[in-house]
């Protein structure tokens, strides 16, 4: 039963005979066995050639090198380019607020640095450093200079977001948003054109630095890790191995989503584990290991710009004293229920009020959303200073621990002795808490109207300032607790009158994991990122203890992270990794054509004609089409790309003496005998696919499910005892989950 | 075209009609597909259950929970056990010189910190702690204590490994060697029975003490992974879950790798990246977080033991004070090739001399052998301070940075001034420096015939000690360069006279480094635990550098790492997950049958006796046949597993009235009509596989190596054209490979 063409000698792999042939359109998914298997015999031909001379074999090595070059490369201009947006958002910021008069283009920390006549105490105060009012009126004190520093706030707050909002609008509209679940989709192998391109690219860095600026309820970190893909993705046009190769593409992409985290955070590991965890699809222990290097390098990058004016790698740089009792999980694991409940919350919330703007006609006016948003966050951000600053800023300071010399008013504690145990609370403290809790209440509402807008916006630091607040709320409490109940039961043995035992800077760190976890449900590279910022494995117990709660009680009301839900409000075909198939159907269940459809289109290896090839490929839309060894028999030979049908049809036409509509299309080794007088046969086995997937009508659909996500297959073919039935592509896939579900399968948008 | 037989409903899969369907035979390969895929059969089904009464909720619950407990569980236990080796393994290295004399249970350290007598700098010597001179002569001076000494600690030495070796041999022959590769092994779906079981944990915790303590050149830490997985696999056996389920309980496995390097470094991020890079197979990202709780819930028990004396979680607990500089890097990357060097040549040293263990006479004297190295080792080790205290002590004063208090002889500097700048060497610093050096060249040669002998023993600590030897030289020679030259061209600008530029404690770390990565190829992990051990970022670079110098050296001199090595002496059927399949043969070149060999031996769906099934399985030895339609279409059915075949035949005849050799056996979904008079047939279509995998003839061979790896496939059929052509097993594979690169095909040993 073997047939003559078994022993057939392969095509070249690195001659492209026809051009386009195995390249992709937009929006569509890319079928990873393919590309591997490309590379591989791209690898292999340089590997045989290296053998040949010094040139080749100098080719070689300067192949194998290229990737750590790249890496090299994209870990500096990411650690670069954070480093620019920190320090334009910086002065930007503060700009809303006033100008340093010697040197206009110092910040204000910088400015009153640069003054020699203050003092530690005094550093944000300069004469340098003038507030609008004063620039204009002369005077800083007074309801007049009050309101004029205001109106000049919400005027830049405004200013800004328009500009942000309307350059993204006329020039790239793919800079909006945190970047993240498009990306996610990306990884998994879709094609989105021009999302990682050089003009989403510096867009996204203006745009970016512009909507912080403006006082919106929006971080940087996430589209950071946008702005290092769009790096990766055009470094990777310096290298033939990436530039040709989707998957070898997706591979850099995929440790540029580490580097993105390595500079926001300033934590390596815990940005190779979020790439790992959250956002790739195929990660080989390569990646791993390359990934690493990039995330350390940006960091280095980044640290050498020093943005944060200190020499500290890490955003948040904490350091705790006193050590946590077994105790105090109790209100730890309370964040994580309270981080938990607000990101079901938020994500239920704000996918409502982003499906709202989908389908209304709110989503017609963009530019009037983002400017009445931002009018309304600097309305009610200004008067509470700790909505003034922003974010990054409060979360710094929530975290900290109150040294003596502290002057900030969180620190107001009534100075009772010279140590540091703990304190009652002073005046000072009542203020900031009042201050706090509605803080609290504005973030929480604002941040769900606010995360996606068009203009470029990260949740990270939004999520992290929501439980930071609550957390400082309940370690205060806990500590007034303490310090007047230090006889009761629960404190008695523990924490003595006049010890240090509770750190509100702690819970405010444990808070605001929480809530990140609950919103974007990270497990492992929440932790890592957390301990990177402390680096004591002592804290890391109620970090994970925090987190653990926060992810099961978030999972109890929807399995989706905010990423997920993003991604299916935009229908992109994503299939998810993390989620078991459930269901109990087969393949048969899911495969087209189903029974009231028409039968299989189908080519066959022979007899078929241009002309009736053609015919087949016009009257249907699909992407690819089997071909069967007769239509009798429906014995699987391969399966062809429409794609690559048409161009290489389309070729021969135009290159192939005498292939006209009558001329035989033929798939097999041999050309089978015709008449003498036919036109000569357009073969065509070259761009056949002989080893398509194929699995029996029996397969269970969590078995087909679980290789698709694993091989990365766009399409398989369903067989019946040896006899091809239909076809299941991954739409199908995610169709008939959006069925099981009780969703609309019609979601599901592209191909 | 559709048959009859589509729309069929399945077996209930908690049914489990004959008891033994659906087992492993030892040295057996199980296919992940079918274990994962009954898993989420057994998920679903309390699922479904579980919205029909409180009790099936309950079961629901707590089966949703039992993962978590489970881990909760490997981690204290492999926590407690490993504080207990510790605790053992200290007291009995100490007993080897000496006693102490109030409370004999009391190791050198604790004895002498019991005493009150002693000051901080004599707290190695009190009345307390006697040596064994002292004990039996009365006196530890002159030439006649050290011979008595010396005769004690060898005699010591021998107990100890005698019964080391003796235990194992006697009653756990599986206890012996570090247990990784056999770990691998299994965790990528090989069963040996035994080998993670009750009598292998409780020898190996034995005998690995007393290997430990008898001075002979190898480390706990990689027996501590094997320790931990049989604690998770006995673990297990409480848990319906993951007692029946192979592929499940392999992810238990997974975890619990990650807790041994976690207990044995304090490293837990570390432990489950190692879990993930060097051991795991599939290793879903569930079973990262799950593995991260246990490998802390591990760290947090063992440090509560606190076998190491002090509150740090870590082993090697390093803190530097200067700052490196870039010009460092040279020497940092020295180090990494010499790292690379000598783990290339240990590799092939150490496989050299395993190869001859096994194959000649040598092999036949285990217990002499390991008696004449622990003589040899024990002869050469004592008068050198540096060889006779044991591998752990040794590191981790080799990376300790110089105090002005250490009194050790490694700070043998001249005074200079009080401050701590780099200093000249003194005649303490040069006694140490030789007896390094001849401390490095006797490592170097016994750990090569350590390490695969029959007793318990690890690498990672003979590694990082030559390692850390060669970098404390390197270090402290940079040191004296640095300051008779500080006005050099290399040190002028960052080095200056008085400065403290140079830690030769760092250098020593690079180096353990780069040995370690050298001899197991690990990478991201390896710098993680190095990280946490210093828990500064600063540090990083350096050994980042020295690790993929080091990689890169040691990969040019061959691929595989230590383990991989001993994985393949021995034969063990393993599908490297990391290595690329570079060659082009396609899927027809590696099937059987063979073109020269019979033809494949299939079952019909009917029409076959039971007879002729029974002498068809006789007369081969095959683990597996397809079932097809009917001998001349060669249209496959299902594939069916030998065991399974024959279990159901025997259940058959045994329970089935009627049953006999002239039965027919019958595959398919209704019964075919047969004469009247004829026996009952005997339907097996229960334990047919219906969707068994299969790819055509063209698939190249490194996309079925890929599907093999990605899926843990057992098996694979082959087809041409939608007919059956033959079959590619996961032995075929390896012997395919083992072929391409001119290794005996035949050293595959197992199925």
């Amino acid at each position: 039963t073997l047939d003559a063409d078994i022993l057939t000698t392969l095509v070249d792999p690195l001659e492209d005979p026809v051009p386009g042939v195995g390249t992709y359109e937009d929006f569509n998914t890319i079928d990873w066995v393919r590309e591997k298997s490309k590379d591989r015999d791209r690898h292999r031909e340089i590997t045989n050639k290296s053998r040949q001379s010094t040139v080749n074999l100098l080719h070689s090595v300067s192949d194998a090198f290229s990737g750590w070059l790249l890496m090299l490369l994209v870990g500096l201009l990411s650690g670069a380019l954070a480093g620019g947006i920190d320090i334009a958002a910086h002065w930007m910021t503060a700009m809303k607020e006033g100008v340093c008069v010697v040197h206009f283009w110092y910040n204000h920390e910088h400015c009153c640095w640069a003054s020699n006549e203050t003092t530690f105490q005094e550093r944000h105060h300069c004469p340098q450093w003038q507030s609008w009012a004063e620039l204009i009126t002369g005077t800083s004190e007074g309801a007049f200079a009050y309101i004029v520093n205001f109106l000049m706030y919400i005027f830049w707050a405004l200013l800004f977001s328009f500009l942000a909002v309307a350059l993204v609008r006329a020039f790239a509209p793919y800079a909006c948003g945190s970047g993240i679940p498009e990306i996610k989709t990306i990884l998994s192998g879709f094609i989105i054109r021009g999302y990682l391109g050089k003009w989403t690219l510096m867009i996204k860095i203006i745009t970016l630095v512009l909507a912080v600026s403006s006082g919106l309820s929006l971080g940087k970190e996430g589209p950071l890790v946008h702005v290092a893909c769009c790096c990766a993705n055009i470094l990777c046009h310096l290298f033939t191995k990436y530039r040709k190769n989707e998957a070898k593409r997706r591979e850099v992409l995929s440790a540029a989503a580490a580097v993105g985290v390595s500079v926001a955070f300033g934590a390596p590991i815990g940005g190779v584990l979020f790439s790992l965890e959250e956002v790739s699809y195929y990660f080989p222990l390569k990646t791993l290991w390359r990934s690493f290097f990039a995330a350390l390098v940006a960091a280095f990058t980044l640290r050498s710009i020093n943005p944060f004016g200190n020499s500290q790698l890490v955003l948040f740089y904490v350091e705790f004293h006193a050590p946590w009792h077994l105790v105090e999980l109790a209100p730890f694991i309370l964040l994580g229920i309270f981080g938990g409940l607000w990101g079901a919350l938020f994500i239920k919330a704000n996918i409502a009020w982003c499906r709202r703007r989908k389908t209304t006609r709110l989503g017609h006016y963009p530019v009037m959303e983002v400017l009445v948003v931002t009018a309304l966050t600097a309305l009610i951000a200004y008067p509470n200073i700790y909505t003034r600053m922003s974010g990054a800023e409060l979360i710094s300071e929530l975290f900290n621990d109150c040294s003596r010399l502290d002057s900030s008013q969180l620190c107001g504690y009534q100075q009772v002795s010279n140590t540091l145990p703990d304190r009652p609370a002073g005046p000072g403290l009542y203020t900031a808490l009042w201050q706090l809790a509605l803080a609290l209440v504005f973030k929480m509402m604002i941040t769900v109207i606010t995360f996606g807008m068009k203009v470029p916006s990260g949740l990270f630091i939004p999520s992290m300032a929501v439980g930071a607040i609550t957390g400082r709320l309940l370690g205060v409490g806990m500590e007034q607790l303490a310090y007047y109940n230090h006889d009761s039961i629960i404190f008695k043995g523990w924490c003595s009158q006049g010890a240090d035992c509770i750190t509100p800077g702690l819970y405010a760190m444990v808070g605001a994991a929480a809530c990140l976890g609950g919103v974007t449900r990270m497990t492992v590279s929440l932790v890592v990122i957390m301990f990177e910022l402390t680096g004591g494995l002592e804290y890391i117990v109620p970090l994970m203890a925090a987190t653990m709660t926060s992810k099961w009680v978030a999972d109890a009301f929807g399995r989706e992270g905010i990423y997920e839900a993003h991604i299916r409000l935009n229908g992109y075909p994503f299939l998810e990794p993390k989620e078991e198939f459930e269901h109990s159907s087969l393949a048969v269940d899911v495969m087209r054509p189903r029974r009231s459809d028409p039968a299989l289109a189908v080519l066959t290896q022979e007899g078929m004609t241009v002309g009736e090839v053609e015919a087949l490929v016009e009257s249907t839309h699909y992407s690819g089409f089997p071909v069967v060894v007769s239509q009798q028999s429906q014995r699987l030979v391969g399966f062809v790309l429409r794609r690559d049908l048409l161009i290489s049809i389309d070729n021969g036409r135009k290159r192939q003496e005498g292939v006209v509509s009558s001329s035989q299309v033929v798939f097999t080794e041999h050309t089978p005998s015709q008449a003498p007088d036919a036109p000569p046969p357009l073969r065509l086995r070259g761009i056949m696919d002989l080893s398509p997937f194929t699995v029996t009508d029996h397969t269970p659909m969590d078995i087909t499910v679980d290789i698709f996500r694993k091989l990365g297959l766009r399409q398989c073919l369903v067989t019946h005892n040896g006899r091809l039935l239909g076809i299941i592509t991954k739409k199908d896939i995610l169709k008939h989950m959006a069925q099981i579900t009780n969703r609309d399968p019609d979601s599901i948008l592209f191909n």
